[in-house]
Order: C-alpha cells, then sequence, then structure tokens
C-alpha cells in the first residue's frame, strides 16, 4: 500500500495515536483512597502551601501542551484547528518516543492571537511548557512574545526555534567537515517566515557575522521597507554590506546556504555559484528546495534535507523532545538563545571530527544518544544563565533520559 | 503508614498519576512517515473536508478535558488551579481506568467565569467531551448552562449530575428494597448547593412529586426570597405545599433523607422523625452527615455513604466513566435529563429485586458490569432522544466496554 492508504489506516486503527494511562494502580479501594478522595487531599494541600510542588507531586512538572490554531499546518496551510489535530497529536507522540515529555495536543477554535495568548495563558497551571506549532507568521512571532512575557514556563515556537537548532547544528558539523569557520562563513537564508528568521538569528547569535536573509523578493538589508517587526530587527544584525539582489547573486561566493522557502528554489545555477566546498541545508518539507542528489551533482560538498529517505536528515524531532527534557527537568522558567545554541552544539558533537563525512553530518534521527545529549546540554546552560528553578546535575539528566526513552524498540 | 503519607509518597513516586503513551509504533523511519511527516499529511486533509472526521482519525474521538479552576475542591474550599491539580489528574486517571476514556486535567488560571466559558469554548477541536468539576457554586450553574449552548459536545458537571445520578441510583434501589414508590415517596434533600438542587431535579424528572430541598435556613419554598435561580426554578417543582421548617421539622414523615451538605447534619432525632423504612443517603465527603453505622442505630431500614469503608458507597465513580464512554461513543452533542435517568436506573438494575440488601442497594465501585451498562443505557438514550450523531448498537457498547476495562488488575 502507499503511504497515503497506510497512514489514513493507521490513524483509523487506534482512534488517533495518542492514549492516556495511569501511572499509579487503581485496583482496590486502598489505591483509590490513596490516588481519589481522601488521601488525594494530601497533596492538594500541600500544592495550596506552596504552588512548585504541582511540578514534583502531579504530572505538571512532565506535561507540555502542543498548541496551534492550525492556520499554517506543514505545507497544507489554514486547515483550521480540527485538521491540525493528527499533526499535534503526532507531535506529542514524539515528545513521548524520544524524550519520555508527557504532550498533549491542543488546537484552538479561533485565529485571533489575542484569543490564543489569553487561553494558553489560563492554561499555566495544567503544565510546564507550551510547544506552539504551526501558527501563521507573522502573528507567532506576537504571540510568542506575549506568552514568554506573561508565563512563568518555557513557551517555544517549534516551527522558528526547533528548525533553527536543527539547522546550526548541521551547519556547525558541515563547517567542521570543509575546515571553515562560523564566523566568517557566508551564510544565506533563504526563506523570511517564521523559521528563516529564528535560523538566521540563532546563527548570528552563535557568531556568524556574515549572514544574509534572502525572500522572494531578493535580499533583506537595513533600511529596506514593507519588512515585519522581526525582519525589520533582523535586517539590524545580517547583510553588513547592505548587499541589494536575488538569490542567484546572493549565493555568489556564499560558503552556506540555507532553505525554508519551496520546492525547487535552489537551482544548479545558484549551487554554481557557491564558494568552494559549498554547504547546502535545504529544508523545505516534504519536497526541499533541491534533492540531496541534484544538490550533489550541482556540486555542493555537504547537501542535507529534511527528508528520511536522503543522508543528513535535518529534522526537528533531534532538537524538541530534548530541549523539554532539559528544559523542565531543572524547571526553566524559560528557553533562551543561550540554551539553543547548546542544544545545537550538543547535536553537532555527537559526531566527533574523526567521524564526520560529506553523508554524515547530522546523527540519526533514531540515535537515542540526541536527546539525551540535548537535554542534558539545555538543563546545564539554564542553570548556568539563571533561569533554572531547581539544580540537577546535567549528567544525571543525561542518564536519566537515556534510560527514559526507548527507541527503535 | 498513614493514609497521609502513603498519598504523599504516592504522588511523589512518579511525579503524578497520568501518562501519555503512544498507541502506534514508533520504531522506525517508515513508522514516523506514516505517524508523522508526510504521511500525517493525509488525515488532516481529510479531516479538513469533514471536520467530524477528527472524532474517528485522531485521539480527539476518546478525549475528554477535566476542567476546573480550583476554586471548590473536595471539602477544601478554593485552593486555586495548582493545588487542584491532583484532584483532576485522579479523576481522569479513574475516567481510563473506569472507562478506557482519555482523560486529561485541565486546571484553569482564571477564577472570572467569562473566561472559563470562553477557554473551554476555544479547547473544543481537542475533546469529545468536557467534564467540568469542582467549580464554586453559583458560577458553575452560568458556566455549564453557557458552554452547553455554544458546544457541539457533552459538557457535564459531575459535582451536580455525577452525584445526581449516583443518588438517584441508590435510591431507586432503596425503594425497590422496602416496596415503596418514588413517585408519591417523600424525599429530603439537604443541601441547596451544586450537587444538591442536581439531585433535587433529577429526582423530580425521574418521578418524584414530593421533594422538598432543604438548606441551613430551612426548606426552600416558592416565592422565598435571597435564592439563586436554579433554586428558584427549583422551588415551582418542589415542596408542593410549601412548608416552612428546618430539617428536623421536613424530616417529619420522610421516606427517604438525601445530604450532601456537612459532617454532623443528620441526628438521631432527624431520623427518628423519619417515616417507618426510612433511607438515609448521607453524601458529604470525607465525613458524612452522619456514618453508616450511627444511621443504622437511629432506626435507619438502609444507609449509604461516600466512604469506602462502610456498606453501600454512593460514589460517582460509578456514573463518569460510562456516562462519558456511552456518550461519546455516539458522539453524543449533550448529556440529557433522559440519559441521566438512564444511567441511574442501568445502575440500579445491575442488583436484581432478589439479590437487594439493607447493606447492598449499590454495586460495588470495583463491580465490572458498572460502566458498560451505564454506557449502553446512555447511548441508546441518546440515540432514542436525537443527540446521537452515530448509531451504535447499545449492546455491542456494553460489550465493547467491559473488553477496554480492567478493573481490580
Amino acid at each position: 500500500m502507499s503511504i497515503r492508504e497506510d497512514a489514513i489506516e493507521l490513524h483509523k486503527k487506534h482512534q488517533g495515536k495518542l492514549a492516556v494511562t495511569s501511572k499509579v494502580p487503581l485496583a482496590s479501594k486502598r489505591d483509590l483512597s490513596l490516588a481519589y478522595t481522601p488521601g488525594v487531599a494530601e497533596p492538594c494541600k500541600e500544592i495550596k502551601m506552596n504552588k512548585d510542588l504541582s511540578f514534583e507531586y502531579t504530572c505538571r512538572g512532565n506535561m507540555v501542551a502542543v498548541v496551534s490554531d492550525g492556520t499554517r499546518v506543514l505545507g497544507l496551510g489554514d486547515i483550521g484547528p480540527e485538521a491540525a489535530m493528527p499533526v499535534m497529536e503526532g507531535k506529542s507522540v514524539l515528545f513521548k518516543v524520544f524524550g519520555d515529555v508527557d504532550a498533549v495536543p491542543i488546537c484552538l477554535d479561533t485565529k485571533d492571537p489575542d484569543k490564543i495568548i489569553e487561553t494558553v495563558r489560563l492554561l499555566q497551571p495544567t503544565f510546564a511548557g507550551i510547544n506552539l506549532e504551526d501558527l501563521s507568521s507573522p502573528k507567532c512571532y506576537d504571540i510568542e512574545d506575549a506568552l514568554k512575557a506573561q508565563m512563568d514556563i518555557p513557551v517555544f515556537h517549534d516551527d522558528q526555534h526547533g528548525t533553527a537548532i536543527a539547522a546550526l547544528s548541521a551547519v556547525i558539523n558541515a563547517l567542521r567537515l570543509v575546515k571553515k569557520d562560523l564566523t566568517n562563513a557566508k551564510i544565506i537564508v533563504n526563506g523570511a517566515g517564521a523559521a528563516g528568521t529564528a535560523i538566521a538569528r540563532l546563527i548570528v547569535n552563535a557568531g556568524a557575522k556574515n549572514v544574509i536573509v534572502v525572500d522572494i523578493n531578493g535580499a533583506l538589508y537595513e533600511g529596506l521597507t514593507g519588512l515585519n517587526r522581526i525582519q525589520e530587527q533582523l535586517t539590524k544584525v545580517t547583510n553588513p554590506q547592505k548587499q541589494q539582489g536575488n538569490l542567484c547573486d546572493m549565493a555568489q561566493g556564499a560558503d552556506v546556504i540555507i532553505g525554508v522557502s519551496a520546492p525547487g528554489a535552489f537551482t544548479k545555477e545558484i549551487i554554481g555559484n557557491m564558494n568552494s566546498d559549498a554547504i547546502v541545508i535545504a529544508m523545505a518539507n516534504p519536497e526541499p528546495e533541491i534533492s540531496y542528489a541534484e544538490a550533489k551533482a550541482a556540486g555542493a560538498k555537504v547537501a542535507g534535507t529534511g527528508r528520511s529517505d536522503a543522508p543528513n536528515q535535518v529534522n526537528n524531532v533531534m532538537v524538541f523532545p530534548g530541549v523539554f527534557r532539559g528544559a523542565i527537568d531543572v524547571r526553566a522558567r524559560q528557553i533562551n538563545e543561550e540554551m539553543k545554541i547548546a542544544a545545537a552544539y550538543a547535536i553537532a558533537d555527537l559526531i566527533p571530527q574523526n567521524e564526520l563525512r560529506e553523508d554524515y553530518v547530522v546523527p540519526d534521527a533514531f540515535d537515542s544518544r540526541v536527546s539525551p545529549a540535548v537535554a542534558a546540554a539545555v538543563a546545564r546552560v539554564a542553570m548556568q544563565t539563571g533561569v533554572a528553578r531547581v539544580q540537577v546535575d546535567p549528567e544525571q539528566i543525561r542518564e536519566k533520559t537515556a534510560a527514559r526513552i526507548n527507541l527503535g524498540r
């Protein structure tokens, strides 16, 4: 059968993909009296005195909401909250399998940013973190910013930051392979939506001095009109020479080109324009800007895509389970840029220099070292940057995460 | 150890009681491509064309939100949403164990009825039903009424209706035992809050003609001032002779007295005032209005309490798992009075007349026939009253529910 038929069959078979389960026995009246009345009153009373105990005594401590309004789902666009459920539910089970995070889909029946903000804010007592997903741009920026300001738990728009961390980890290793330096590399990001702007910002924050963001109208530069506030901010730290021109012009001499745009956006000519040892990360999904094979044929030294059927799959599943695992294990108040950069290096560092190859700059999606390494790094930097509310040895987090997850079995 | 220490230990041990699990394999890239991208796009596209498919293709079809603002939790009062989590989480695992319903706690950081209504309404695409819990009275009425009017999935305030169904089932069987008729029995409900008003209304709707609601100031009667709108409505169908007086006065000649009030509210004198074959259902929790032993000693023929350590435990756990199981299996738009009455009779009918005894008018909480019987009855009446969106043979629902749940093991 085709993927299409198999996927429908899979989703119908069990009425979706996610279920709830009890972690405690409920086989006797005694069990009932501990998990429910009258015993349950005891943790209630303690939490009333100290709200933070809700993270220790209830599922809240391991629960993340995967929130969407269904306005920008995969490549399907604005399909509505009901139709977004399979994606949010899928994401939730990936959280579980790859990070032992108990995530639940929350699809909201509104597109109004203010209502989304208010609703998510009111959900705070139930969750340890909020994963925003598939919200249209530019409202996704306002929603995330408002929630970060108003909430005391991590809020993470995965389409931005998960994608950015995955891209940065691939870029780090590809540059290591070709022995170029991130600081001076010329890096083009094609696409100025949520993912593109987040990638550019994270790469700049990681130290790159020569990043240029390009959209369908050409390079973004300071002073260009018609930009949204995030794009405008970005022009202040990218494109230092205020270059103007289209993607093909900008690719001239580029060391790295990253696509979060559309199938076919990277031509042979564009890649031909790049510097020697060209690195091409084509992340459009499910069809990349150029296929792995075509990128290589066009002269790329290293290529990566979002696809599982080619080498160097650059995929968020390496990122979000470990990022939240680490953040909630130290009860982080937020996920800051330093934590994101640490996550990218944790992924990259899993492949030692002497194991790096053109077709292996990114760990396999099922490499069971990834989430534990990301969790440990994120937790360590959360503590270092003062956003952690509890202190835990990162090595212990790594080991515990490795023991909790159960990949490929 | 004490219940207190054991309960805290249980809640700490696993960081609460509820977890999420995947119903589908995620052990290979193929699995990933079906449960997540690119395969997941297929159910998304189908649901976009027909939203109702979200009940079939996603966990939504079996998911219920257990919603609270923490303003009236157990006997603890307004302890806040964080402190309410252990109760909502406990309720959620009971939904799972007793009804195979995937329930998740949703504790909201607001006490404002309008915000609660708006938030729950916006959650609709994620859930098949809403269980409201531990909301203070009288706002609980407004919240439920508004949500029922605005939502197309069942909304059920369990403190009202679960309690009412449990009480009615006990009353039905106790009256059968003493060979009295519901229609003519004098039934006193002590307590005019959410539970008391719901019990009185359901018993009236089930056919009782002589019900009197009493609160701390005495009997409620038509024309009495200072009542909320629900109490006022209730005076039109209760206390037909507009009797005035306190509980002890009203108990004169009563056949049934039901307490949802406070420990100690039922004295020996009150029970002594009742008709022969007195039935005393004392549901205050965890300490009843009178203990089982004291009620019997005071002359009650049949007594019941909310406690698991005495006979005739009148407990919502007999009710809500089966009610939602049946309602969501036929995709009911609401849970109406007819469905509630059917649920009460389904519970009562599990004990045949010749098995009824003074100390056995209520099935055991772990009687595995209860939820299947309730689910079948609720589904049948949902179809009969036109609120079901799909037609399923109730006997099939009974059998499937019995196979899904796993009590006492």
